[in-house]
């Protein structure tokens, strides 16, 4: 079962940073008693998960992979650990990511770096990077990650998984550690599309506890066998998306967009909003209340690595009008979208414009010089967060040195159906998604 | 009418920045005609109105008190103002407030200082000055106001008038200069309470052009005859509102306080939140919001007054950390409130801890030392717009010098109804209200 394989790869993978394994396997022989007496919980009854460990799981330690919370042993469950439990779900683990969900470099600095099943001298991406590497690697088949710049989709793209952050207050954010106030997206990490639409099924819905739930009618997210995107119209962005992405990324992903018509949905090229704007809106948001948050806890600053410490700092040297500006501009960019939505039911772009780099590689060159690798890694997701839309990333190819490549599935407000079926048909006519890295 | 009184007053009391003598005489003659062949608009048609320079009337120079907008005409009319010409009132003119709704004094240094009608060596208190002033001299029956930390209560205080800020998001702020994105209030100073309220009817509603307008439902606000207060709960402050004001004031609303218990009302001793910290939030969030509003014109730094530039510059010097820490303090405090409104049906205070000061006057002393106006005027009255609450002002008697005094009601959001009821009652048992300033 999981558990056997967890002990056997994770000193490999360092995917988890705690496992529960005997309430695991109360929790197993629970799930085995129900079944058997007739009692179907859910489609997740008995399924093995794991959560990222800012989701708060009562009695158990919930780092948020920092040292600052590495004795922090919460008194009750997070929403999505409440609800995956009534599910029938099987809590193994909170799983490794970046410090504080926040961390420049994959490597924590207190719970050391994930690796990438694909490759283990590379990089999961994050900050769900323990999610990533355990979805990819079997270890569970579903585990829920965080997204305030792109954490979830990210990971999925390095990782060769499915990865869905749903709307702004979509899914509830109740007891989960915070980076930031309106940028954080709770959403699982799986194997497939149709298992994403399963969860997603499972965590929706209003909760009061959380100030920024929303009280919008939840679909019906689960997708039957044929699933039709006939005169569906997806935009392929002509702007922003397919600059500086690697050659084998952009035509993967163009590849897919003809396999979409070859199924009857309208390509439509369309020019994008600035989203570069965006990004720095998001960057302007995030390294304020990420600093507003953690103000109090930086009297002791030997309790954070030098990556964060530094964005820290950064956040608290901001003036307030530059934030303002922020949020304002934002609500522009909102305005925007909306007028592009009457186009188009989704947009198709590259999730990351690389496969994953190197553990230890600071730069990628995309053909146009180095560039950061977090800089890169978040340039064609973040805006999203800004934005609170719902996005899918999945599996689309491979490159040349066999990595896995991501595309990703943006859509309107609530729009979580349109994405998935989407992303469902897609993941039909392909098999992208059922190759499973070979070197374990 | 009207606009004789206007030449006649005006040049003492400079309420006005411009009025529309030519437009005011054409919808006179037009209400005329309407109401002679049995057209009724509504009780305020053919009713003179002025509205402060805040709001956009199509094709009259919108000043908003500063030289950067002195020659601002604008395209079309405020939400405000489209309400108020469809209710059929004839709008007379703009009325004169302090720098960009900002200034610290009532001065204002391009269009002079408007002169409270009770004293013209006194300031009216801003920064809706020219409004409370012009409804004080029986200029107009209705003069609108914008209340960002108190500018429509406050020169109520200080002019003997009624002043009420409805609940945020209650009346549309389409068409105003906004000098901040959650603080801007709209509403109506006014002879009586029944006229705020049969003002408020006309102006409260849903509109889709302020993304901050609310869809709540709205009530019947107009009163009748024989309003019944009884066994309503009326809490009076045990803490803060009654510190540090002066001795006539603080009897003046705990003689009104014993006329509602005469009414049949209960009056409950409430300890409230700490209102001090909620008015430090309130200047945070404002410095910050009206900094990041006013910084592209701050290269012509001659365009501006010296206490509205040191303000903007304060603004510009807040950390992003403050701000975002504002926000969040202010979401406590809204929650705090909803607990005390489980206990009590509205507060009743002292609107201002004095009567109008001097023109010129830089401090006042309640007894604890000397206190800057400015900070001692909104100390009472700031907090409410943090909170988004409705408030009403209205006069409760008058000092040993003979100028005015005036209490606040605060009740809960969308609780409008309540506090013009208990207003109109307490207006019926007494006679504060009908006495009018016999120096002009």
């Amino acid at each position: 079962m999981a558990l056997d394989r967890i002990t056997r790869l994770d000193p490999k993978l360092k995917a988890f940073i705690t496992v529960m394994e005997e309430s695991a396997r109360a929790q197993a022989r629970q799930a085995d008693e129900e079944l058997a007496q007739g009692l179907d919980r859910s489609p997740l009854h008995g399924i093995p998960v794991a959560v990222k460990d800012v989701f708060s799981t009562q009695g158990v330690r919930t780092t948020c992979g920092s040292k600052v919370f590495a004795d922090f042993v919460p008194k009750g469950d997070a929403a999505v650990v409440e609800k995956l439990k009534a599910a029938g779900a099987i809590l193994i683990g909170k799983t490794n990511m970046h410090e504080l969900a926040y961390g420049i470099t994959s490597t924590n600095p207190h719970f050391g770096a994930v690796r990438n099943p694909w490759d283990l001298e590379r990089i999961p991406g994050g900050s769900s990077g323990g999610s990533g590497s355990a979805v990819a690697a079997d270890l569970v088949f579903i585990a829920m990650g965080s997204d305030t710049g792109g954490s979830i989709r990210i990971p999925a793209s390095f990782c060769g998984t499915v990865g869905l952050k749903p709307t702004f207050g979509r899914v509830s954010r109740y007891g989960v550690m915070p980076l930031d106030f309106s940028l954080d997206h709770m959403g699982p990490l799986t194997r497939s599309v149709r298992d994403a639409a399963l969860t997603l099924r499972v965590l929706a819905g209003f909760d009061p506890r959380d100030d920024t739930s929303s009280r919008h009618p939840v679909a019906d997210y689960p997708l039957g066998e044929n699933i039709s995107i006939r005169d569906l119209r997806i935009g392929l962005p002509e702007n922003f998306y397919f600059d500086r992405v690697e050659p084998a990324t952009a035509q993967a992903v163009r590849r897919i967009a003809e396999t979409a018509v070859t199924l009857g949905a309208r390509i439509i090229p369309i020019r994008v909003p600035d989203i570069s704007a965006i990004n720095t809106i998001g960057r302007i948001i995030l390294l304020s209340e990420a600093s507003a948050l953690m103000e109090r806890h930086l009297a002791h600053r030997e309790n954070f690595g030098t990556d964060v410490l530094a964005l820290l700092d950064q956040g608290r040297l901001l003036p307030a009008t530059d934030y303002v500006n922020a949020q304002r501009l934002r609500r522009l960019a909102q305005q925007e979208f909306q007028v592009l939505w009457r186009q188009v039911d989704c947009l198709l772009t590259p999730t990351t414009p690389t496969a994953a780099p190197k553990i230890g590689q600071t730069t990628v060159d995309t053909g146009d010089g180095a560039e950061d690798v977090r800089i890169a890694s978040t340039r064609l997701v973040r805006a999203i967060n800004v934005l609170g839309l719902p996005a899918l990333s999945m599996p689309c190819g491979f490159n040349g040195a066999g990595l896995p490549l991501g595309l990703q599935i943006i859509g309107p407000a609530f729009g979580e159906s349109v994405i998935l079926r989407v992303g469902a048909a897609l993941e039909d006519a392909t098999d992208h998604g059922a190759q499973k890295p070979g070197n374990l």
